[in-house]
């Protein structure tokens, strides 16, 4: 007997049809003798149609007393979804019960939209699994210290099963989702592209963070820290077929490096058109630049991602960085109002039409001119870099939004990805 | 400066325009100086939606466990509400925040789908009005004492705005609804029927419980218990009027006995087609015999309304009463299988075809032939009375519900409501 974790996306959540297979999927799971936690996100569109109901009637200005209350409206799509699979597993015969991140309690800090984790009771849950009732949590939701309701922010449902799983030292937590596992890239641009049976944990934190909508980044954090096994899979297969089967099937995440992965020096290819780069341009190059600049836009709690600082010319800098593109606007006035004035910066300017482009493997560490592969590749494709990353595994670029199926592609084809005698 | 409760109901709050509409009217009032507290309705249609998709999914056997999750799912409604309520204040430059009834928290028995409340801590209410803020609380929600969300059952966020201000000592509690006050009968069935300017707290709550859709009776019981001056009245007039002329539109629910009413013998006619008429035919007659039929039949929680027992022939009698419709199959199945074997009785019969048709008024008490008029004036119209039930200001009676609107009619003019001269 197993501590299982299922986490169930949207799309499979979509009707009360596909919430009766998901109910009849985990109460198979329940049969073979599991100790079985569900968290399920809203069902399909339901976090939209919430937010665009809200849009009509909020304020122009958002502070945190207008965020708090798009939490409090955002999270409902969970509690309906928790409600409606406790229904259709009890309609199964299967004792359940449906909490809220507040029932549980999923204790957060108080950043209203994108609120972090910071402890989960299970004293509640491990009783109920002990009566022999599969339980069942929001996901995305979870409560702050002056008992307000939070949200973990888009795919945050993820976050939740992997930080319910770690919590709970269960042992496997399996991410149902629309497709069946992890790709070397997304078959919608590269058709040739092919399911990793594997992946290093490391390898899925950059695919993942490089804009892969396979799994959010945040519970791939959380799996690797807390060591959580965990498993995509996809929710369309029959929910009937074999438990062993099923338990194979998707892609595994894995901690320890094993052979097969040393042998692929480039596991897959991200790539992610929801940033904008913004930089400041001509300012006075001294000590504490980078963190006037980035102090002011982490106050704002405005996520940076690539970051790229110029060599100086006459004692000033350009100073270059991409926030995501819903961020972009309220950036650029922050930058002009504050940063500018306050750091004698000659102009801030940016672009929203860009796209990131990245190459993730864990073979790179040990293997020379991977990178430059990589630059030559979109060189001979006539794609100009405009700003480049690396780590020890991965390394990005950002080139004109236009050009993004054009390098993936590219790119997916000169590491080989496309061979299909190539196992991955 | 005075504190205020306002409750909108569904239909006021039934569009991102309508609650545009509220959060206007709730600021005019904040403007003028008052502490308001806010309860409104889900929007309408939403209570109706959420229980559809339970229903397509819940197990046959409806359970605590399943009531349970259907007052998690049907809550989520008046969150959303409360949510935008908020968002549309903070719009109009209305600092505003809102809470759900386990964040006020608002405790409750574990009746679900049904619960009472059991106390409200005003603690945290008080210190966001102190602090200048409209505090939206959602309606029909609470929490029982293990942690679980209960609701109050349909029509529960009057009873939700009536408790709330009369925890917090209100000095008035304005029920704005879809119309503009409390009516001798329904103008949809006679045309003739008229606004009531005042209306005893007896009267209500009988107008209330025979029937009368324009408030729960919960919410006029709370009412008179604690005192709260309730006024019912339009949330469609033009949000922008006199806050003096809004203030005395509708109709006042008064509790002293004033001249006025002395007057009126009939103040208006009830009628509720919601029920059905059950009958333990031949039971034994002998002491306890009431309550072995009703004791089994409150321990499924089931509400009885009308109860009749007839005179005993052969040690033998008829035990009649009403249920709501929707436990009526529910009813005669529990009957027939543990009160009719347990007490001898001969048979269950029923009948779900019948409607109830009340006069109120607090005149009764001092004019004699009130229920004898009543009486005649159905037979006139060859209307045969199946149960009478009377009580010191109501009369009412069981009646073919083919004959529901004739009976109304017939007895609005009766009683001299439909006389255009008579100030009421």
């Amino acid at each position: 007997m197993a501590l299982i974790v299922h986490k169930y996306g949207g799309t499979s959540m979509g009707s009360p049809e596909r919430i009766r297979a998901v109910a009849k999927r985990v109460a198979k799971w329940a049969r073979a003798g599991h100790q079985m936690v569900v968290v399920p996100s809203a069902m399909s569109g339901e976090t939209n149609r919430l937010l665009g109901l809200a849009k009509e009637v909020q304020p122009a200005k958002v502070d945190d007393a207008v965020l708090r209350e798009l939490d409090m409206i955002a999270c409902t799509g969970e509690q309906v979804s928790v409600g409606l699979l406790s229904l259709a597993l009890q309609a199964e015969g299967q004792p359940a019960v449906s909490y809220n991140g507040w029932q549980v309690p999923i204790k957060t800090n108080s950043a209203y939209t994108k609120a972090r984790i910071e402890s989960i009771d299970d004293v509640r849950v491990r009783a109920d699994l002990a009566a022999g009732k599969v339980v069942i949590i929001t996901g995305f939701q979870g409560i702050d210290e002056g008992g307000n309701v939070t949200t973990l922010g888009r795919g945050g449902s993820d976050t939740s099963a992997v930080a319910v799983a770690a919590a709970m030292k269960a042992d496997e937590c399996l991410i149902y989702t629309d497709v069946d596992g992890v790709y070397t890239t997304d078959p919608r641009v590269v058709p040739e592209a092919k399911r990793l049976s594997t992946i290093s944990f490391e390898e899925m934190l950059e695919l993942a963070s490089q804009g892969s909508k396979v799994l959010q980044i945040r519970s791939v954090e959380f799996a690797g820290k807390y060591r959580v096994p965990l498993r995509v899979l996809s929710s369309f297969t029959p929910w009937d077929i074999a438990i062993d089967e099923e338990a194979k099937s998707g892609t595994l995440i894995t901690f320890e490096e094993d052979e097969k992965m040393e042998q692929a020096v480039v596991s897959g290819i991200a790539f992610n058109r929801d940033e904008a780069k913004i930089t400041v341009v001509g300012v006075p190059d001294k000590p504490g630049i980078a963190y006037s600049i980035l102090g002011a836009v982490a106050a704002a709690n405005i996520d940076v991602d690539v970051i790229v600082q110029n060599v100086s010319h006459d004692g000033r800098t350009d100073f270059s960085f991409t926030v995501h593109r819903n961020d972009y606007a309220r950036t650029v006035d922050l930058l002009k109002n504050t940063v500018q004035p306050a750091t004698g910066a000659l102009n801030i300017i940016g672009d929203a039409k860009i796209c990131k482009v990245s190459i993730v493997g864990i073979g790179m560490k040990s293997h020379v001119g991977v990178a430059s592969t990589m630059f030559k590749t979109l060189s001979d494709d006539g794609i100009n870099i405009q700003m480049i990353t690396t780590s020890e595994i991965k390394t990005s670029v950002v080139i004109d939004e236009k050009y993004m199926e054009l390098a993936v592609r590219a790119l997916h084809k000169a590491f080989g990805l496309d061979d299909p005698a190539k196992v991955v």
